[in-house]
């Protein structure tokens, strides 16, 4: 079905990134995943394209555009050619949310023109190893020391955290009060080169091979108060106010590549003979893509009508909850199908249906399991 | 997510159903259920409401909305409430878009009045035993003898045929012709009083109880040529223009049942007690409806999107039929799922989602079945 | 894969079985199914047959086998010619263990006879309205009075309840203990002559249609204590004693529905033309009835082995739990599918396979819901 | 249910695996995985405990044990231990039946020794880039040239590629029969330090990592006469008599993995605690893992019977195929929902689940995939 909420303004971004993803992406892209880590290089490239500004306010040097579509065609785009950019969801997706809530003016002025550039990486720690998504259990600390902080603990599955020049770091500055366990969490902006910050071993993945995930230590990290991120002590409820947008984000993504394992799938079994006939004269090869491809168009409507409530203001935890659950699981099927009709050859990561096959599997799980989206809908359903 | 495709218009349609169906359907829903047929009297008050003429254009009494919301809140509010209108549906959905596009204004003004008051039901009637889907192995025939034609053969499959009054009967009126096997076929919109026309047994069906399934026989009916519809031997060609519409009608049908099915199963769970402790309250209860919830979720946002595609004119037949394939197997699943939920009573057909269960399974065949909706994608795609 | 659990006794039995149901069930077939119940002479039929007496002891006129194998081939033809035999199963699977583990001699002595000729069919009536599962919620109470007790109450979901001649009921004759909640249970063999005794509605269930369920209530129904079962106040620790045999029942009768549905379908399709060729030339219809095939095979494996294990003395109710639910799960997949290959015939009553659909469904819910199994097996996991 | 289809050797030999992978293989595990290669150094250590020579006839110094058992265990305990033994599988199942079927006992007592002891490992060379499963489309040749054979083309997706000595080639050697297509090709045990043979890059598969998939090259290579096996030019017909064996492999292998599965996952949810509770506690986590629970039993009825058949000789290649769609979608299912499961760690490839998901998934695709063995399975239907 036609699309109906991108505009000709979207449709020539989307032209522009798709040429940008050929020309600067696609030749390099190999050498990334075997290295594990897209090249540092290619964010200053990004920043160049004015993509990292695109919902950056205009008084800070951005486009001051209010609207999750630039992001949502990003996605699509490098799910349709196979790629990743490495840290640069984390970058937009997760941190910039967080700044625009939270940052001061100051604060905002000192940290976009690099964050724009592509020129300083953003990040955001928030896991602990044993703690895993108890927030309020939290070891991490960070203690007042005149104008400064010094932060001790460590933080795991940190995405772009090999990369990141900056990064948001969740730490205790209080013992939680009796009356409120929430109390007494602090975000700060932490400044990677930093002594005493220390970037663990980078976490070996199923999938997300150019994503440097990776495990944090610091030891006696001595942070200016003048990056403290909001209130102290109250970081807390900071923490989940974008998980709506997180989610949505995720949503798109399992869409998009959902989306890609067909357009992949449909080249090969063009292309691919057996016994004298392409694999897509078979009825089975039309009757698992057409049905892929129905469930791709109800992933398509979901998350246009998501992206257009969110534009809106109005998409729900709830909305973002089903919106993610539904489409990563349409994600699952499709590729697990779309891989099968590869035959031997979706088995080998030189095919992109076997990367994303590996890649796809975590949407199911982070930003949120798809059982801890269940529980968001059922609560909401009064059960 | 709040529902955008309605205006307050529909949602005082929707209240004045739902209020109308409270008083004038459930109380006797049940004789009709036992009785296999919803009381021919039904008919005449669903008329008096208006809700047969909203699509008819106002020169020949109707209120002449294009548009089908309205339909598609019928079809939920009929689900809602568990219940069906017999052959409401097959009169609306099926015949009169075919009277619109091929009855002459003579005709509409003859047959409009009795359409829009409920005296005068219609169907339709195009399956022959033995010929199935090929439209062009029919063997009922029309020759022509002066004024009139005179009608042999038999049909099958036949909703709404015990209750018809006119009844739209397909026929061959001419040999298929060598370059063209589609070439003969005439429309005729039968009067089922006439002498020859035999309504043979009702069928036993699975399910949709109180939709009267019949077989018709015709012996020498005479029809009187002012009853062909459009131009004789065209027939075929006219035939299939409306599937994409009827397949909107079933995606949004598959997707009211799911919904409703939701509706019963969590009013069942949150009264329903087990071990001390209400069947809501376990754990497995919530997963199994919230999972249900984000499929109607995507069911919803799919059907939504179509009813507005299909009211600007914009539904392809691959739209349809990748929205009534998706629709009702999210039908299949949910209903199933929700029917589990009910433990032992979920067997009985006092509950409304033991009837939902059988009615439901219906959707994934009629109007094209799952695999023809494949075919149909998949040829799409260009495969 | 050929089967190696029965013999050539069996592989007559088998035969004879086939015979029969073709010479005697299956002519007559529709008008019980429409009537709502088999005949009530076809279980003396049965009992001529010595089917009945199979696994009775000698010393009461049975033929002394200790084995499943007979009733699982019992199962599986009926399920092959499409029919169901009414209360047999419940007169054999659910009632006959009850009688062998608690009747006296005397007892056997005096209902051996009418139990083997099928003359005097069983049933068991534990479910009562509103206690559901929760049996030691019970309200029907037998008061000893004399040498008889009176029985007071209520119970339903009774399979073969219009037909039985007598019934196990189980009625509370003592309160619970404080330490003991499962104590005051007895079990009583009613004659349903008896005054007082009245077979209310019979059920309208979305499938088993010849099966007759019905409501039962007793007022003031006086039992003499010769017809106690067992010891008083005991009753509570019999019950559950058979489940795993019962449940080994399902999971047979899951696996012979989904076999017998394959050969339905199979035979469909290789007759019913579209297009100018079979549907079975068609790749998805390979493809599905081979899926559709190798489930079976899995069910038939865990049956086989299953029965074995039982024949053995060694199912344990974590074995006869899995079986259950594997089983009733892959009946439920496959009959859907083939159900979906007939098309519209499909949703016809007259077909088999639509009948399946129906009936296939409880077997998921009764002898204990699919989730009751799942605790079952999981507390067997240590979880 | 208590499994009947070992006897006490075979569990000593269970016993004596599962020491000697704790001992040997579990603490160079991550070392191998990383290095995408097990060490060399393993296979003379499976060589000394004798696993090597089990099914190898005592004339030629093996065991001459006939039966899959053995075979099944050390699948079994490789996967309960979350580990691979590189090219064993390929050596052992797939490489010793042919030389059983076809070396002469020249050829068997030079190379046996070799074999047994681990110190000349064996792999297999059919598929070649392009041709895929084609085999009668294969373009290697192998040219008589005196006393030996001169052997041009190239292969790939050979498993145990890197660490071969001696690689089963299929070469064409005359040209195709107009009246036969499948005449002309050969096989030869071609030794892999022959001048022209090369061995290309490893592939970099979606798992299996510490399985060495290569291409092969060959230029020139020259092969004595004495290392033809069996008939020159009837090749074809021996490629396939191995096919029911080596489905069966992959069944069990797919059953095996599933029940690893289960395994390791109820370790991780009884350890880990969110939010204060371990993740066993909650009834998601019973329900998914009891649903697997039943899945893995089906697996092993269906395991325990086709063994049992193949040992008998009377494995078909019918029940072969089914048994491999069905374990092999079974280990699909399951392994995804434990995996589920472990949440975030479960995308991580040191917990073996994440290493298990990505494994498992080639067992649907190699020895012919799910497609495939639902021709078969068709065929044997008449369909």
């Amino acid at each position: 079905m036609r699309r109906s909420i991108f505009t000709e303004e979207h449709e020539d971004f989307r032209k522009t990134m798709r040429q940008f993803i050929e020309a600067e992406v696609v030749p390099h892209y190999q050498e990334w995943y075997d290295a594990g880590l897209v090249d540092r290089s290619l964010y200053a490239k990004v920043g160049d394209l004015g993509v990292l500004g695109i919902e950056v306010p205009e008084e800070y040097g951005g486009a001051g555009v209010e609207s999750f579509k630039f992001s949502a065609i990003l996605t699509e785009e490098t799910a349709r050619a196979g790629v990743q950019l490495g840290g640069v969801a984390v970058h937009l997706e997760l941190c910039l949310p967080y700044l625009q809530k939270l940052a001061t003016p100051e604060q905002m002025q000192r940290w976009m023109p690099g964050f724009i550039a592509g020129e300083e990486m953003w990040a955001i720690a928030m896991t602990e190893p044993g703690a895993g998504s108890d927030l309020a259990g939290m070891q991490t600390t960070a203690k007042r020391d005149g104008d400064e902080y010094v932060l001790n603990g460590a933080k795991t599955f940190i995405t772009g955290g090999v990369h990141a020049d900056r990064v948001i770091v969740c730490a205790r500055t209080s013992p939680p009060l009796e009356s409120n366990r929430r109390f007494g969490i602090s975000l700060f902006a932490v400044d990677t080169k930093s002594p005493g910050y220390v970037v663990g071993r980078k976490l070996d993945k199923l999938g997300l091979k150019t994503s440097d995930t990776a495990e944090l230590a610091f030891t006696d990290v001595r942070i200016p108060a003048a990056d403290l991120l909001g209130e102290e002590n109250e970081g807390f409820s900071y923490l989940g106010q974008n998980l709506p947008q997180e989610r949505l984000g995720i949503a798109v993504s399992g869409y998009a590549q959902a989306k890609a394992a067909i357009g992949f799938t449909k080249a090969y079994v063009e292309e691919r003979k057996v016994f004298g006939t392409t694999v897509a004269s078979f009825q089975n090869t039309k009757f698992e893509l057409a049905a892929c491809q129905a469930e791709v168009d109800a992933a398509e409507a979901v998350v246009d009508r998501a992206i257009e409530a969110h534009d809106a203001g109005e998409l729900s935890a709830v909305d973002a909850a089903s919106a993610k659950l539904f489409c990563t699981e349409v994600a699952g099927r499709v590729i697990d199908r779309c891989l099968q009709l590869h035959g031997g050859y979706g088995y080998m990561n030189e095919y992109p249906i076997a990367r994303l096959y590996a890649d796809t599997r975590v949407t199911r799980i982070y930003g949120g399991t798809s059982e801890v989206m269940k529980l968001i809908i059922a609560k909401s359903m009064g059960l």
